[in-house]
């Protein structure tokens, strides 16, 4: 097996790579949520003033946020030596056009709500193996834009069942560094598709609760860990519903749950009326922060953060396709 | 500068990443193309026998390229230890799909007409990092799903302006390993956005030749190497008209061009009447093929292929927006 490797799925990070710093934006609505005090900047409104379209204001939030992690960095943007982004819109447009203002080398991902952290994984393998001392990754997504382009647009009112999650309006950037102290990727767990037929683009957090589960145990084999060795094993995202079927599968074969919990489910209130909870890259893009807040003030000291990813597109949908699900997961330690 | 690092956007790959093996399959037009007999699978039709949809056969013609790949390799899937693929469908759905059959860890990537470069980058840098012992990289495009979703339904007959390409309808899929006798990826020089203010969807090669023509002057310059030192310098895709503007660009600044040639350029004949060549993932995804068998037979010796992406979507086309091009670059070298 190859030195950097653990187990089947699990990449061994010998080499630190630090998250140094973060910027989040987000919108009014998830500023109103129990998180809202963590991030960095609310917007009074999903479109930014002067934008007319809700996709210009995604693609600012997405290079505020990594503005905002620069300057609490006090690095410029040609500082990043490579930047990593990805979003939910067609083409990954948000990310493409925000690369377009940093005139540094980009590498653009895709994994649905999964590419923050197919993001910090692949940053992480580009720091320990010695190809660049910091690394940039943002992910974003905006309400408005991802209903549109996956559902229906948000003027038409359609009815939401109560199975489906609330795309978050927000955007988070991190950075990854080879020196210095913080919180600390130790290891990244690279997902398989698993896809248990479920079709209904309203129920996405069923749809991958078993990709999260697979992701899990995964990691717990190919680092011999127990699920209490973590502080806290945490997806993003899969909604309250998909929470309570990945803590059912986990609980069928034997695991405990009470230190598993969803990005989904704390970044808004019960009475916000999302119905399952948060989705969207920006979900995991800034609970990540208030999670690395958490760290650095030691209420955790070793998080599992599993990005789960819904890989349907609407013509996939339409053709009557299944929802393949996918989790990919990193290992945060204070250090 | 990280150790691993040459210069200031290229990545230097001192552990081998070897392509050993690969398998390509194209749609009729293709194989009847100057390069058909160099191709694993020519199919009758742009269609799988009993296939309802185009989508459906993009994906399958994916899946049949690795599993030739792997035939080719006496491999496994399972031998994958990582698996890296893009295309050019919303959500890169033709790769999520494929990547359900084969059970292993999967990456999304996205770089438009780039994306087997940051592929073929990507799972370098995880061989050299010794991250991994075998990475499978696979790319597709197909015409018909590709007109429909970035420009028109084919049966529409809309009438293709002389500077458009013509999407390939293409497989194509690489093992990247970490021993044995081959072609090696010696380096890997990821592209920055440029974006000129092109804003036409119809012609894409003029609106990538500034991103092809900066990675090539970002890899000379990091590596100290002139344009001869390359026995053929191939951009994958820039079709005709791109090409005649790269040439121009890299003159007016003094380099010679004559080894500068097209994927997109070389997979038709002028009269298959494709207007200005080739485009798509699937076309330097098969090329690639051919180009690898010149190197094996020492026609060359040291190439260097730009993977060249029109990060575009519908929806920024429609709002007015421009095309920004990227362009990643990797060396190839017989050993």
């Amino acid at each position: 097996m190859a030195k950097n490797k653990a187990g089947e799925q699990t990449l061994a990070f010998l080499r630190v790579p630090i998250i140094s710093t973060w910027g989040t934006v987000v919108g009014p609505m998830e500023g109103e949520g129990p998180l809202g005090d963590y991030f960095d900047k609310i917007l009074d409104n999903n479109l930014y003033e002067g934008d007319k379209s809700w996709e210009e204001s995604e693609q600012k939030m997405m290079q505020h946020s990594m503005e905002l992690a620069l300057e609490h960095a006090g690095m410029s943007s040609k500082d990043m030596e490579f930047y990593l982004a990805g979003d939910l819109l067609n083409q990954i447009i948000v990310a493409n056009f925000t690369a377009r203002f940093f005139d540094v080398p980009f590498l653009g991902v895709y994994g649905a709500c999964s590419t923050l952290v197919e993001g910090l994984a692949l940053g992480s393998t580009l720091i320990c193996g010695e190809y660049a001392d910091k690394v940039g990754v943002s992910v974003s997504s905006h309400h408005d834009t991802a209903e549109r382009q996956l559902r229906f647009p948000t003027e038409q009112g359609v009815q939401r069942p109560m199975t489906a999650q609330w795309t978050v309006t927000g955007a988070g950037s991190y950075i990854l560094g080879s020196s210095g102290s913080g919180i600390r990727i130790t290891h990244a767990t690279i997902g398989k598709i698993k896809d248990l037929g479920i079709s209904d683009t309203n129920n996405m957090g069923t749809a991958m609760a078993p990709a999260a589960f697979d992701t899990i145990k995964a990691n717990l084999q190919d680092l011999g860990r127990k699920v209490s060795d973590y502080d806290l094993i945490i997806t993003g995202d899969l909604g309250i519903l998909g929470l309570s079927v990945l803590k059912e599968l986990m609980r069928a074969e034997g695991y405990v749950t009470d230190n598993v919990s969803d990005c989904g489910v704390l970044i808004y209130r019960p009475d916000q009326d999302t119905h399952s909870g948060g989705s969207g890259c920006g979900c995991s893009g800034v609970v990540l922060s208030y999670l690395l807040k958490q760290m650095v003030e030691r209420r955790y000291l070793r998080i599992f953060l599993i990005g789960t990813g819904a890989l349907l597109s609407p013509i996939s949908a339409f053709q009557g396709e299944s929802i393949p699900g996918i989790a990919h997961g990193v290992v945060l330690e204070y250090c």
